[in-house]
């Protein structure tokens, strides 16, 4: 009876399989015929991939989780440029990163994916057109790489075309799978503010908490000495066998890391998308109010404002900008233009579509 | 007029992204169906998997390679299965490993992995029922961890229920792109033989060929010395960054590496099955013609046949043998009794469905 009921189930199945595989194909013919109508020319959009994500998703009728059929989508426009020609994208590495995890949720794995020692090498291979796309951290609290990818881009010929945002977990991982006899917790000095909380309520006030540079480094760290803990994530649970004694321990649960893909190319308007740009100002009194009249008077907002100390020498700061819109909008292009009257140098670093998955 | 077809094909493409949405999301509703009538039992089903991937292989019309289309719907079921429970595997580290590579496209992106420092505590984890699988090589010409996969199997109590095989190429890699002022080429000694004749064209005769003990240690050379190129694969010149100087320079083009899936559970028939066994031998002349003479007697083909030493002393050696079929068809079974009659020591360490992808 049971064996009836399993047999109809996978004959339907089957069924479904064989619709799925001819549309699949469908679907990678479609794709061809484009790549041959634009004769050669850029073949990644990354706006329409955003659109194809924004739309499964709100269609999906479950029960796959979005995130699910938002992943399988991915995979299937990934092989289907592939089709084509596979696209290649340097990361900073090492592999088991935030960053790979971020390059793989982006580009899928029909992508070629090249581990770089250092951001500047990553967008070195970029900018020589070695490879294709570059991925980089860019609010990442936990892998301390920030500042020079924000440096980098002062002066990088390439364009933002893309943005990943990863929710970040935090576990307690030790070698073996017990509370008791815990020393010493290593973290990233973030990771270490991010748990205070956890750590205050869970651990012994003697335990040690030790910041290094990386909460990888933690892990590693942990799994030498039995006597110590780390705070880091999955990826680095499994790369060092860690065991995981409590997971999520962070104190404010929407905990992200944000990552940006630059390329050479501009990327068309969606119905949500970002523009980020940097702007140089002098340090005096109300230079900065002064400097941002323009996208209140134009009603764009921001979401991110980030001041840097110049490293050129020209300028006292460099203020980061993500505004909301793309660059073409009328609003952002009134704005950017009253920055341009205030400020000596204002570089628009590229519009495109907000994170999807 | 190239817009207007543009948008003509976009448009189909996402009519038919709405259908594929659909299937996708009926074929889990019948996996969660077929997970409750099981009522909890073990839903990963070997044999079932590598029917599917077969029959859309063998039915699909392009032009999406065959490669592709197995590998999206090994993601498929790999998301059908997560929502479910995912599944957790433990394979040999390194990550970036080919053993990493292997567990990927076996067990999909949806699974979650956990790299392992040594094979026996990837089996360890698996036989503890900490994690679900094992994956572990056990024909890798080039990593040389074979035989300590073999001595496990003598003794665990995991059968084996898959097998994957990667097609392993190997390139030419240094930290910079020319072939000039190359002094060293660090390898394994296996790969080493095995570009033997490109090497002996190709480069110089007074450049040192240097035996290392894996391919990712020589990448790791090479990326050290500018004067060294390393014989590796793709995954190492990622990790490294290092440059491919000429790729597939292997002298025999069909170079494959193989990997073992182990778990608790017994795998059906198919149309495509292996049974591997180990018998014991004493070491006399003819005992390993008596010892075959069953498999011969019954038509089993045998796909592989390797010695080994015993470690455990009570025999002189021990052989690993590999047939084609399933030990619950007829013929199996009858050579399988004919070796219990010759020998003292028989072990069916599984019957699993050929490598498929």
């Amino acid at each position: 009876m049971s064996e009836d009921l399993l047999k109809l189930h996978r004959d339907a199945i089957d069924q479904i399989d064989v619709d799925i595989l001819h549309l699949l194909n469908q679907r990678a013919q479609h794709a061809r015929d484009i790549g041959e109508i634009k004769g050669g020319g850029i073949i990644y959009r990354p706006e329409r991939e955003a659109q194809v994500l924004r739309r499964i998703k709100a269609l999906n009728p479950g029960p796959l989780p979005g995130e699910s059929v938002a992943r399988l989508f991915r995979e299937i426009m990934s092989e289907c440029l592939a089709l084509e020609k596979p696209l290649s994208i340097a990361y900073l590495g090492p592999e088991g990163s935030f960053t790979q995890l971020a390059t793989l949720k982006h580009f899928g794995h029909a992508a070629r994916t090249v581990a770089c020692a250092s951001i500047d090498e990553a967008f070195r291979l970029v900018e020589s057109r070695q490879l294709d796309y570059v991925v980089a951290p860019v609010e990442n609290s936990t892998e301390g790489a920030v500042g020079r990818t924000l440096d980098l881009m002062v002066s990088t010929p390439l364009k933002i075309c893309g943005e990943v945002v990863l929710r970040i977990h935090h576990h307690l991982l030790r070698k073996t799978p017990a509370m008791e006899g815990i020393r010493r917790v290593y973290a990233h000095a973030q990771a270490l503010a991010q748990c205070h909380e956890w750590l205050n309520k869970n651990l012994p006030a003697h335990v040690e908490r030790i910041s290094v540079a990386s909460n990888a480094e933690a892990a590693r760290l942990a799994a030498e000495d039995a006597n110590c803990a780390a705070i880091a994530g999955q990826a680095a649970a499994e790369r060092y066998s860690l065991a995981k004694l409590a997971e999520n321990i962070e104190d404010e649960p929407n905990n992200t890391t944000r990552f940006l893909v630059l390329g050479h190319q501009e990327v068309g308007q969606t119905a949500q998308d970002k523009t980020s740009i940097i702007v140089s100002a002098p340090n005096r009194p109300g230079a900065v109010h002064s400097l941002l009249e323009p996208l209140a008077a134009n009603g764009v907002s921001m979401t991110k404002f980030e001041s840097r100390p110049s490293r050129a020498g020209l300028w006292d700061y460099v203020f980061f900008i993500d505004m909301e819109g793309h660059h073409s909008s009328d609003n952002i292009a009134q704005a950017l233009k009253g920055l341009g009257e205030r400020t000596s140098f204002v570089k628009v670093l590229g519009a495109y579509p907000q994170a999807v998955l």
